[in-house]
């Protein structure tokens, strides 16, 4: 045991009581709270924002990293205290490479960006969201630099933040396969676009019942409403205070029953994940997910290697029949198997299907590494994204509200964030394939038997936290690292069958 | 403009921070949360109320606070500041004189009380509750001890604590009052058990449809849901980040129609109280309402004088009508008035009518008396309950936990709260006396123009928050003190007519 470490422990106490304070007003402001409290309320989530910051970024916690990272401490530490120690010191540098002055004009920056990028959505006005763009891109480059280091290309510090140890090299590889093997089963695709009818998903669904059926959903794929709970926001989203409250969210469309279906799987997915992390991180700084492409690699893998499968809906299209009996009343499951598979190329990249939604993704990487690797004008991407949605997809967006401006990430100063989307669905894959080989994973789900799924995952993955890093974790589980082939070999083959390619 | 009031600011702006936290942590536990949450949860919650805590009750803001009392520093501060002063001052005061060893031991009994409590209700078990209950008792007599100044009785200390001013003199004069005019009211009555029917509220209501209903009866006294919102609870409370958020909550019994109407008007009366409080002040230590007693004024007035009045309900019952045309088919307005002012003496202090409930706050204020003025045996006062029951209203119960089990407050420390749920509802019927001779108070209730009576409130209650005290608000808006009359005419009248005596 590591008296260092002790004395670490009331710091990552602190930080921890701050961000779960933060996490539950962030939380409540997209689902309960009036909506004139935001002006008010921002207020004290200023303050607690700036406390949770201090409690970590001082001296005193300097210090006691530093004698950690020493040889003689590391060896006193558990797997989980290394792992702690490793990330508070990379939150750490982080932060204070950035000088104060500048974090805090850019925080400034931040606030103001999130309107005009509302704004000009709305209005369909890019030129009004163009400067505030050049000045995020040009924090973003800044702050990149501080933390670049010899050799390292700037855009690979972007996405290094978000999913540690996958640089352009990997990404270039990934994305170019996905496009040699698949843009040429997209073209096929849009020749045959009424050969599956979604006519079962477009009648009208009661809000309320739906809202019953997502329950229903949550519960059947092992969400633990005694640990967790449902709400409704205006964008599905999960989040957690600690492992026993996870929180997921949904959004209901009258005419879209498959919208609330896919969404609350999900989340769902997500927080089987955080509901899956052991009790002994759960409050420290490794006890969420791994990063981000690996927790949508679980939301995916719910959603669409488990949820978009035919077995899935043996069991249980007959229970979402009885929630809904006059609207899909002779629909067989078939029908419905096929309906929620529909794809067709499309601009918006939240509505997208399971084939294309990659493409929309590897669209963004390609801008980004544009701005941060060369030097292109601001002022010309729009131009360069509907250029390439024509190129990939096949269609050109009418105005840029449904092209550019569609994404709030960017305006949040998000680059190199939309790669984890794409990885995630791989990973999934990648998950998928294996678990296959290691058991009966269709013979499940036919019977309705989700739980040996769920425990491989919660014993594989979830259980880690982010104790363990993405290639580490696929190390450990598939016996390989990231390997983007059996996403490629898993759609191909998928929408080879449903389009009779 | 006080420089010194200047430096004090950042640390009233962190500790409303802090609060605003642990309010909606408060609020998500009793609302939202998952049940198994709550251990995790806690230790953040600790954390956070330590910050709390340490955020005023510290070194600089003690020297800031003589400071700014001295005589050339009051002069530079405005109404406000000075009342912000004060109320620091009193609740630095108080903290400071209990060592802090003796606090910490207090709230880790704290914690341990509520759980036994609960078992020794539920197991009706009062020698469970006994020994915790006398370790609790000797505690407040010690804290109180310590706050005692020199000729102070010792209750008078805790009374002071809830209800500023209000001393046993003054309680005693009302509640002697009460006493002498309302109990032979009270014997009257239970003669005549069948003079009044409720079977119009016992049938059976949908609850999804109360819900909807409650929403319209805040939405009717004015609760604007822009700033508010209203969510379900095992008890409904109010609570509020600042006056841009404030949160009502109601529960709901499918066979007591009037449960949920007048606790959503109680809980109503509390919310628009603190959506009253000026912008100016919302954020600061005066930002919530004055005292408990000028709280449960606004709930009473709301719930009782104007939602228990004939003319109340005049233009609102056949819009009540609507919602349960089945169940209300043929019930007359005047049925509808009589049953939800039915009387009759009973056991539970929450469930009690308008005209009993004050004598179950007596019978629990002359207990205390004896606590803490004399030496009476905890393992005595069960039957000290009981005779009092018999004494005042007749009733006796048959187990604790209908009697002296009944209320958690005891289990938390709250000695000296109880008379300002009396309190509330006297300073209730003393502002509607004065109220109806400057407007016509039930012209504008018959015409289901509720907007001048909340005016008035809000201009002359509700804005000031806690910068003034009851007495204060009471003799500048009705011209003078306390007076308990109003409150005992009112209800003899009252209930004289309802019961034809």
């Amino acid at each position: 045991m590591s008296e260092t470490f002790e004395k670490l422990k009331p710091h990552l106490d602190k930080s921890r009581a701050y961000q779960t304070a933060l996490v539950l007003l962030n939380f409540d402001s997209s689902t309960l709270a009036p909506k004139e409290a935001v002006a008010f309320t921002a207020q004290s989530i200023g303050i607690l924002s700036g406390e949770a910051y201090a409690s970590l970024i001082n001296p005193e916690v300097k210090e006691l990293l530093a004698e950690l990272c020493t040889e003689e401490e590391q060896e006193k530490l558990s797997f989980n205290e290394k792992a702690i120690v490793k990330e508070l010191k990379k939150t750490f540098e982080d932060l204070e490479l950035i000088p104060p002055e500048e974090y805090q004009a850019y925080q400034i920056l931040m606030a103001k960006a999130a309107p005009v990028w509302e704004e000009a959505k709305e209005t369909n006005n890019y030129a009004l969201y163009a400067p505030v763009l050049e000045e995020i891109i040009a924090y973003s480059k800044k702050f990149a630099g501080y933390k670049q280091k010899e050799g390292q290309k700037l855009y690979d510090v972007l996405l290094d933040q978000f999913e540690e140890g996958f640089t352009m090299e990997i990404l270039d590889d990934f994305f170019g396969k996905l496009c040699e093997a698949l843009v040429p089963v997209v073209h096929e695709i849009r020749k045959k676009p009424d050969l599956i009818s979604i006519d079962c998903l477009r009648k009208t669904y009661d809000i309320e019942i739906q809202k019953k059926l997502s329950r229903f959903m949550a519960e059947y794929i092992g969400f633990d409403f005694n640990r967790g709970v449902m709400a409704e926001s205006a964008h599905p989203f999960t989040t957690n205070l600690h492992n026993h409250d996870v929180r997921i969210t949904n959004h209901y469309y009258e005419d879209k029953l498959e919208d609330a279906i896919f969404s609350v799987i999900h989340e769902g997915g997500h927080g089987l994940y955080e509901l899956g992390v052991s009790d002994d991180i759960t409050l420290t700084p490794i006890g969420g997910g791994s990063s981000m492409g690996m927790h949508e690699s679980q939301s995916r893998f719910y959603e669409n290697c488990l949820g978009r499968s035919y077995e899935f809906w043996l069991p249980l299209f007959d229970k979402v029949k009885e929630f809904f009996p006059e609207q899909l009343n002779g629909v067989t499951v078939d029908e419905f198997y096929r309906a929620i598979n529909y794809a067709a190329p499309s601009l918006i990249r939240t509505a997208a299907d399971e084939l294309t939604y990659s493409f929309h993704v590897m669209i963004r990487y390609e801008i980004e590494k544009m701005i941060f690797n060369g030097d292109v004008d601001v002022k010309d991407l729009p131009a360069i994204w509907n250029q390439k949605y024509e190129e990939y997809l096949g269609v050109v967006p009418e105005n840029d509200a449904e092209g550019i401006l569609q994404d709030m990430h960017w305006s949040g100063g998000m680059f190199g964030y939309f790669p984890s989307y794409a990885l995630g669905s791989a990973i999934a894959a990648q998950l998928f394939h294996y678990m296959q080989k290691k058991m009966p994973v269709k013979k499940y789900l036919s019977e309705g038997n989700l739980a040996p799924i769920r425990e491989f995952l919660r014993e594989n993955i979830h259980q880690y936290g982010a104790a363990k890093k993405t290639q580490q974790l696929l190390m450990d589980t598939t016996g390989e690292e990231f390997n983007p082939d059996y996403y490629i070999e898993y759609l191909t083959d998928k929408y080879s069958k449903l389009y009779e390619l």
